[in-house]
């Protein structure tokens, strides 16, 4: 065992710390006061200027596309090496992944195409997503199932011809409000008599195409998370596609979204814990700056308490969660379900709970506009339930445990 | 010991329950609407305007003015007695303590016109406030210190002639933003050479006066609140009143603001409580109606227990605070002091916990805007701040506890 | 409502209050000392002797047999009237319920023969456990068995001419240890071809009948709580008792266990809550007393939070438990079946919540037999298990709050 | 990073594993049968006879004194390499640690006289102790003071001539009641006047000295835990020793009493793991083998999630302890400070937490002595008091993480 990153990995964070210190922290004020314009304009879903700038030089830095593990299009990184890389992202959150090429969900999105997608669909949407021109969004959630359970998915993909029909409604499609948003990947049934794991397959829909309409961005608590695209509530009306437009197997797409997710969890819950170390470092700078009942707030029993807390937690959360990309580099998602599974509930939650204690460190403030922790703190709230919440992440782990105890079924 | 509510009271609660079911839910979806029309025209301080009608309504049925415990300009109710309306109307809190002039912060201003204003202030502010004409702000705690310990307050009342100059900037000056409000009740240092909690007085500052400037709202988890009026961020420059404007004894600010929160956090308490009855009814719906795994989400041990968990919790913060109210009722607001702060406490964590897990059972959806959920959890956290965050007030229960073991000060 | 207790319950409380102070505390160092010679001499379950004067004392004092809602028998006080009494003899948990004859498990044994008995029975069993003269067990939860679903029970109680016939192994017959314990009230199926809740029986057993053998004291943490009568872990090997011995009609078993636990819960409940009070008292003289890197405990705002804490939690549980008497008393057993489970989970919950930092506060001396501490701690987390654990408990109350949800059996 | 053990470690572990299955397990009911007979003899503190063979087998297969990282006298393992095998001995942890020489205190107590003792004392006392031949004990904490606090402590060694004169009261001087204990490593104050940490000194006495006094033992719970020596209060009575009893250098306490804490810790949460995971186990074999409701335990979502929580907390504090082991042997104990305090906290915590539930699924069975988790419970929970309680640790932790944060001190 050993605890040290690479040379090669430390050397990466230093320029990615000097990249945040001299270009992403100074340009925070400047996106969210263009984010904000952009809103009092009516055009909220609009991507700040200053983030253009951003990425020519995260590019020119060759800070770019590091989360993808292969050494020509990104930089090679193993998972292990990338993940100290999300989490120093997370520190702002809203512009370091985007400039760097790595944000959700076009990450995951890039890392499927690159997985399986034709030479045709590589060169029409995966050369333009790597190089940060265009957007995409990833299509699964419904409104109207219990997603959580993937087999409830109800939108179908009906083999017509030479193309697919694709018809369902879908929300949560993160990025589809952004005007570089052009293409989504859609998850639906397309083989309803398989096996219950393969019914479902991934076709890919320009958001163009007649039946595509865009009805509206669902909030988060009252965010619109308008400067990353908000969050499209989209609906697929006997949508036309051409056959070569299907992603992968057919009846894959169940096995596709747990590949998605291995990494895509790493880089989740990296971040999570960015947002949440930069929280603390927030707490820490109010509690020595305020003062009530004639002492510094850092001079408190329980706001000490909850500072060493944060950073117990924190180191647990992150110990967790770079042995689960060790575990996916060395036995891979498979071999490393469980763990998958459980930095899905650990880091979520205990960077809400550091959260929580920055909020209330910060008094009224904390809640509102002028830190940047309400924010964070809603955004985390809502990992406790994107790729289903808790309480299923929960189950899989204990089906595990108790394998070894129960009967084997014949 | 008698755990059963008057017949009075009875009679009041049906009848309010009433009100709700056949005006105030109906009117929510509307309610929304306008507000959200309001946002988009750029105007999202405005009152909607369905409100105007409950209003009517409301008062014409006599559901007016109840929190008032004075049988003239109110209902002559007990604390006790006004506590389950207070609950009932918390259960749609956009609209129903509006309707029923029963909102806060008018309430608060309200009381202590009542209590301490001469007849000239009583005519010309509390009269249009019970009538519910204009609205009113309090302004007390404000940006550049920690406002959790009064005697931190910095903006200052001082005596020029005739006049006071009021000089200071507050801010979650709720309500401020609309355009009915028109007076602040403004706290600050008068008397800065007076004993420590002697020192600040209450004044009345038109907000027409000149050198106000209501510079901005601050926003709750990203929500401007802008349906009851913002919290606006007030700056008062050298602002000029008559020193007919001093509400109350001069030095009094402090005692009037402990007065002011007595009946004030039952009030608050109890709508909080309402909102968690009526969160838990929205998690019982959907816990039957989706399925997830091949059941209903309501068969999942883990919601079962969430369900029985959220009954004990309000049962028990139900009981805390009705206790708290009749003490206030009997013994007063200094003798029920250790109970105040305990339900400050209590109740909003109690009904965040059920907030948080009726957000849970409604996945994704819980953290939009499409159900109340989100924004009711918002509120109910910046509860935890308001007046004090939670860590003060245990801090006064523990001084009270520990005083028979103290050794006397000489 | 009205939060005070009556006059009468005013009293005799206070009468309670006095004889502890007189009588009771001052025994408790004598009680542990001959508690502790017996259990060197190898006779651990013989009660200490210095009972029998106190005994005498409180019978004297009329503090005797307050638990039994009857006139003639008791006090006739009600269930609401007798709870703070239950909760004073908690202080001294040990001692006080004995003294006063109120404790469990004969409290509950008394009550069941007191409702259900033949004259015949009553004279046998009733009058001298009600002149405190012997003692009796309850044999119910089987080790063999998953004993918190009651249909689970297998002993069996069969008819073979004038007799019925006791056969199974039962355990946790609290008290079954001590010489003065004569009889045993017996669950066990007599109608298994009957309703579900239909099958079960009490009887009564004589301790030396023939086939009855005591085979050991199970240990709670350690504890052999032998000062009152152990954990007999009983065989009752085919024997044979009259007819006559059938404790109420035949089948009632489970509706006789159901009666039972009503007021015991209160009982249980409020000691829990007495146990817990005395622990805060130690919790706070000793953080007054203990200095640590400079200050006392008592000014660590960790601990002060504790104690605040502390007394919020104990005054709901209070509260909770008040009302759920109340309501036994208005709308019987039956009517408070939610309110019965939900303080089974909270009082041993909040008081355990409570002796933790007690024993925290007392390092380790707390877990120590230098003070009650980890004693209490040891039986408060027992009663989560006691009685059904708490899963159980919220599991009743979810399906009584989802019943309005979910569609009526056909 | 790299999460894989060494080759070496592996191979360990797997021997040990070997071990604990072919001859402690299978002894464990007649150690545990033994201890009850010399308790019921009078004689608690006899250690049970099938040790010896143990220790005789355990030496025979080279699973002796692995705990010392010195090729010489031990197995040459770094502590990164130990804590695997610490865990593994936890699972037994009666037997196993002492079957292996790698038992508390007596491993603390080598380690010091491994660093600190002269040719001399390592003679006389660390080489029969390396041998398994006698036991010794550390006579620190102090019942008259809050110990947590080092500098609290007030016990005095004196120079008086050739000898120095110890004096003071000590409890908890695990291990001191067993006949093989013959030392005792006292820390008192032998430089009042030196800075406030260079006070202490550590001295080696002989229980058999005149004026040592072993007074009792304190239990633990209602455990005397008599089969590894119980936990002596021990009055040392102006006690003489030849100056060169002197442990390490004079003033030198606190530095060594820190040193003897890094690897300490490490094993104490190491085997507390191990603990919890038996306990983990004997969770998940108890809830396949239980039915209620028609169910088993094991098909209930809320143990569900019980056993997928252990999996998830043990996990992270094992992560935790090991990083911390590793920064023991790269950076020394004083790098890893924060990391030290941390798990301090962390593992008995996380431990109690499976435990707890551990009891929950077991019912009442749990707290009994049927089962070996009420006991495992009441040693963790002794262990967040042990070396200080949690409050201390998490202070420390606060503090460096406030460092910087802080205004230099002048």
């Amino acid at each position: 065992m050993d605890f040290r990153h690479s040379d090669r990995s430390l050397a990466l964070q230093e320029q990615v710390r000097t990249f945040l210190d001299e270009h992403v922290y100074p340009a925070e004020h400047t996106f969210e006061g263009q984010a904000a314009a952009y809103r009092a304009a009516g055009t909220p879903f609009r991507t700040p200027e200053v983030l253009a700038g951003l990425k020519v030089e995260a590019r020119s830095q060759g800070l770019w596309n590091l989360f993808l593990p292969d050494a020509e299009h990104g930089a090679g990184l193993s998972v292990l090496e990338y993940a100290p890389i999300a989490e120093l992202s997370g520190r702002s959150a809203h512009i370091a992944p985007e400039a760097m090429n790595c944000n959700a969900p076009d990450t995951g999105n890039m890392e499927l195409l690159h997985m399986f997608a034709t030479p045709e669909q590589r060169e029409q949407w995966l050369d333009p997503l790597l190089a940060g021109e265009i957007r995409s969004c990833f299509s699964m959630t419904e409104p109207d199932v219990a997603s959580s359970d993937a087999t409830n998915i109800a939108a179908t993909i009906i083999e017509d011809g030479d193309h697919y029909v694709v018809h369902g409604r879908k929300w949560w499609s993160t990025g589809a409000m952004r005007p570089e948003c052009r293409i989504a990947i859609v998850m639906g049934v397309s083989d309803p008599d398989n096996a219950r794991h393969a019914r479902q397959s991934m076709i890919l829909v320009p958001l163009d195409a007649p039946g595509v309409t865009i009805e509206r961005s669902t909030t988060v608590f009252g965010y619109d998370d308008g400067s990353h695209g908000g969050h499209g509530v989209i609906d697929f009306d006997h949508v036309r596609v051409p056959k070569e437009n299907l992603l992968g197997p057919r009846g894959g797409g169940f096995m596709m979204a747990q590949a998605r997710l291995g990494p895509g969890r790493i880089h989740h819950c990296m971040r999570s814990l960015g947002m949440a170390e930069r929280a603390l470092e927030l707490m820490c700078e109010r509690a020595v700056a305020r003062t009530a009942f004639g002492r510094p707030l850092s001079d408190q029993g329980v706001v000490r308490e909850w500072i060493a807390e944060s950073r117990i937690r924190l180191e647990q959360a992150r110990l967790l969660t770079m042995k689960t990309a060790w575990l996916i580099d060395t036995v891979g998602v498979r071999g490393a379900a469980t763990e998958i599974a459980a930095i899905k509930v650990v880091a979520p939650r205990e960077a809400l709970w550091v959260l929580d204690k920055a909020i209330q460190v910060h008094g009224a403030a904390g809640v509102s506009g002028d830190f940047p922790l309400a924010e964070m703190w809603a955004g985390l709230r809502t990992l406790r339930l994107a790729d289903g919440p808790d309480e299923v992440h929960l189950r899989s782990i204990a089906r595990e445990q108790l394998k070894p105890y129960l009967p084997p079924r014949s």
